[in-house]
């Protein structure tokens, strides 16, 4: 299914409830994967995103090197792959190949989207001045992706060791909140 | 029903997931309540945890002020207060009074614990390097609590506009995730 373009100003309600998120960077011989779920919205519009991406990983490396990678929201259906991802190293591993993930090109960065994932944000490192002390980036997303057939978004979320809460049912409440 | 004492090691399981949560903070005159969904852990232990709380909210004046506040975590059967609590603002509200909420001392921080709430972390200021440019505290948790009769915990995950999600069925994967 082609996705279509999401408007930046609502990627908030992508990132907000709190997902596990794959992040793509790219690489000198291959494009890299690693599981997050370290990361907060930090501003509406332009869309900035906060996230702890850890000096003992791969993508720290790629990240660092390149200043951009896209952040993908997988659902449930593909939770195997994610922890797969999240058990491997980018370093002696072609997360692409041995998880049966599909790389697609992005249109403002160089990492690669996630096919199999429902939202795809393209971002780049907006300011690393907090990279010394807390390995946090401050991202901005330059352009959003999302598959308009996905109604119930089953997003994963979790609670420790390999334990994760599938997002169920929903409900609306009379909010003035954005 | 009385909470236990919560691992600081441990904390990170509470809000990985990315629940709503409601930060208590104290007044000259009363304790304030906001709801908030951007916040991230940065750290295990100490945990540390970054969060955005706007120079437009109440809480943000007094967070300045005392360095000290809660994070209390509810579950779906009070969202109605929490949306409450999101509508309103302390300068002209007592929202424990409001909302029927109770506040209970803490041990470590002068801001309230929500008893109410099925979790609830007392945090200080750790680092306010961020709040000029992003309003962004990194707060430690200096003690957690937890209700022990809680096993199906179902918090709630804002999308915007006061749609929620809410946590639903669990799954445990093989993981060599923390």
């Amino acid at each position: 299914m082609a996705k279509k373009s999401f408007p930046l100003s609502k990627v908030y309600t992508l990132l907000e409830p709190g997902p596990v998120v794959l992040v793509t960077t790219v690489g000198k011989t291959r494009p890299n994967i690693m599981a997050m779920s370290w990361h907060t919205m930090l501003e509406f519009e332009p869309p900035l995103v906060g996230c702890v991406i850890s000096n003992r990983n791969h993508s720290f490396d790629l990240l660092q090197a390149t200043g951009e990678c896209v952040i993908n929201i997988p659902t449930v259906d593909i939770a195997e792959k994610v922890v797969g991802c999240g058990n491997t190293s980018g370093t002696d591993t072609d997360k692409f190949n041995k998880f049966g993930l599909t790389p697609k090109p992005a249109t403002h960065v160089g990492a690669p989207l996630i096919e199999e994932c429902y939202a795809n944000l393209e971002c780049r490192v907006a300011d690393s001045s907090m990279v010394d002390l807390y390995c946090f980036f401050i991202l901005e997303v330059l352009k959003a992706w999302i598959d308009p057939t996905v109604k119930e978004v089953r997003t994963i979320h979790h609670r420790g060791h390999g334990r994760f809460m599938i997002a169920g049912e929903e409900i609306a409440l009379k909010s003035k909140m954005k």
